[in-house]
């Protein structure tokens, strides 16, 4: 059992999801060192997030999105995506939200993803998952019955990077944890990822593992968030999915050369 | 002038988003002769719309995606999608919307799109066009200068389909006629649909021509709704965005072999 309070952390997303609101159609984006946007939006919810867990959970590691490094080499550190999709954010597409992971020595443990617009809430603790207080579970359809409606989260860099034989639908959300929690429902059968960050997987990452989803890189190795637990972007492209789907995804996506 | 009241067609569309607001995450989807889905909202959408329609303006023709099919040969034409982007809504995403759009003599010349979660919507008449109020034009930055965090909306089966050569990134919504608006509002740089019908065309046309954006096909001749009134599927890849994008894009992207 993990001691943290579900419902506090749900009640500050929320908060926090308000400030995102204010500022959607509205936000305007500056570029950082690697060309990605951040607004105003990104950096007060990762202060106000920064704040309240260092508060709350003074023992534990904090790493975030906007510039966040505190103790993360402590045995239980949060990873934090104040804005996660903050492309989608300033361009004004409806799929980005606010994520939160938790690692117990680099394994995502708990996780939360909000997404203001709908007011959907996704959460895992202690290896159960729900949506709205739904219970997840993963689509575990084997790969001879996808038909043309079954669909695949892919990143927006696809067109140039992957070559994807796949009968169904490609989609590009924008949100590395929107795609691990629309994998992890059962909407999607399987997520493509590529420059994966730990602050983007964490959250997502419990969800999805309660949910009966597992990653592995595109090599067939099982995905190892500890690695990463510095910051750094995941250079391999990863496959998210019932454990069958993404032995499955591996025999119909390489990169492209 | 066109004579039609929009704000009256508004809240016709707010009425029948409440409808879809109330079986979205609930929705049973049925599947059509072509595998498509079609679920109860949009049964009951195209009824409202096509009855209000009918009796409001009796002299024009009315087809819709659910089988409306009622003097398409009328000066005036009005083309309905009650929910574009059903795919999208059974799966959960939130880019789906109600699209009604005005041919005159086959030409789009009014159009609108209510997209119910996020209450957005999306006019134009008489070469204006406007999101919420605000007037709209599309993005026309030279190609030269379309950097990585520019994008293309493009079709769920470009994987499949099209050879895609974009600095940017690509995002499939699930929604012709989002597609056409995040175009006509200068979010997207442009968009390759594929498929597509006059039901989800007519209304996002009208909106991204009044934007100052065309359409023209993959082999670069002008875009022709009147030809496809019938209900026929676009067999071509249709290109739209400012003149010099489209043109543009034409050199950027072809269908696989």
């Amino acid at each position: 059992m993990i001691d943290i309070d579900i419902e506090e952390l749900c009640s500050w997303m929320r908060e926090c999801g308000n400030i995102a609101l204010r500022l959607f159609n509205r936000a305007r984006a500056q570029r950082k060192a690697d060309n990605s946007p951040v607004t105003e939006a990104d950096v007060a919810i990762e202060r106000i997030l920064v704040e309240r867990i260092a508060a709350r959970y003074p023992d534990h590691g904090i790493i975030g999105e906007e510039q966040t490094r505190f103790d993360i080499t402590k045995e239980y550190v949060w990873a934090l995506d104040p804005i996660d999709g903050t492309a989608s954010f300033v361009t004004g597409l409806p799929l980005w939200g606010i994520s939160i992971g938790l690692l117990h020595r680099g394994v995502p443990c708990a996780g939360l993803f909000y997404m203001p617009l709908t007011d959907d809430c996704y959460w895992a603790v202690d290896h159960h998952a729900f949506f709205n207080h739904q219970p997840l579970s993963v689509d575990t359809t084997p790969e001879q019955e996808w038909d043309s409606e079954d669909w695949l989260a892919i990143p927006s860099d696809a067109h140039r990077r992957l070559e994807i034989d796949f009968i169904g639908k490609t989609r590009s959300l924008g949100s590395v944890a929107a795609a691990l929690c629309y994998v992890a429902r059962g909407s999607a059968v399987g997520a493509v990822l590529t420059h994966a960050t730990i602050w983007d997987l964490a959250g997502g990452i419990a969800i999805l593992s309660a949910a009966g989803g597992i990653g592995i890189t595109l090599a067939g190795e099982p995905f190892n968030p500890a690695a990463v637990i510095d910051g750094r972007a995941v250079r391999e492209p990863l496959l998210f999915g019932a454990p069958g789907t993404v032995e499955a995804l591996r025999r119909h996506i390489r990169v492209r050369r």
